[in-house]
């Protein structure tokens, strides 16, 4: 058996390897992965604003949308896992879901609506994980007229 | 010179044609349009969930995302039309972009996040529209589950 901050590296990995693959299209390397309450990748994705010249699709917005139309009581016991802490559009999106327990890999670059989802009961984690951070450090620097955009700066 | 009330009437307007445009794909019908400060359409969208099988194109997304691809400052001073009172995912996308002026049909159907909005400086304004109140409950009353769906439950 694993233990949850082992299934916490795990994910959060998935996540890290959807970043990268934005990274390689070019994108924004955010990335993210929605478990379900039992463990099952129910969809990953992530940031396509420059791929797709998408204003909402960040990191976690790509995974839910990856993941389809599903009842209200898929998300029920999920997990959020995303490279990054989420903006108050991911924050919300979560809370629309009922989606209660958040995991991102930094908040050094970005703190989202982390106190919000606090605020409502959500379980909010940060596994500081600095392959994560210089990542998105990396781009910022090649990029940064990208990432102001994709904060609404 | 038209009143901002005349400005607010107009574009909730637009937001229920294309809630009608919805309701006439088989969709559920919520409109929304984006108005720039200086009073320009910037994007206008529907719920799409129906339409595209998507778990994140209510209205309001919609509308964002067909506005596309925009620096930070085009949002600035921009309202949200509504139909309806925007839910916590279209709320936040609101907060990312700081869209702080968001005006909606009605909330007799849904509450969304109307406070958060608020405690974040944003001005809402609710019109009190019957034919958007109307329009909904016709919906929910043919597709009950299809409306559950969408908020989550």
């Amino acid at each position: 058996m694993s233990t949850q901050a082992e299934i916490d590296q795990k994910f959060l990995q998935l996540a890290l390897e959807q970043a990268k693959k934005g990274y390689s299209e070019n994108g924004i390397p955010i990335g993210a992965v929605l478990v379900s309450a039992d463990g099952k990748v129910l969809g990953a994705g992530h940031n396509q604003r420059l791929q797709k010249g998408s204003a909402i699709l960040h990191g976690e917005m790509d995974a839910l949308e990856k993941a389809g139309r599903l009842p209200g009581s898929a998300y029920k016991g999920a997990t959020m896992y995303s490279t990054l802490s989420p903006c108050n559009m991911c924050t919300g999106a979560c809370l629309l879901y009922g989606i209660n327990r958040v995991v991102f890999g930094e908040n050094k670059t970005f703190v989202g609506g982390e106190d919000l989802l606090r605020s409502k009961g959500a379980e909010v984690i940060n596994l500081e994980n600095e392959e994560c951070y210089d990542l998105m450090q990396k781009f910022i620097a090649e990029r940064p007229q990208d990432w102001n955009e994709d904060i609404g700066v």
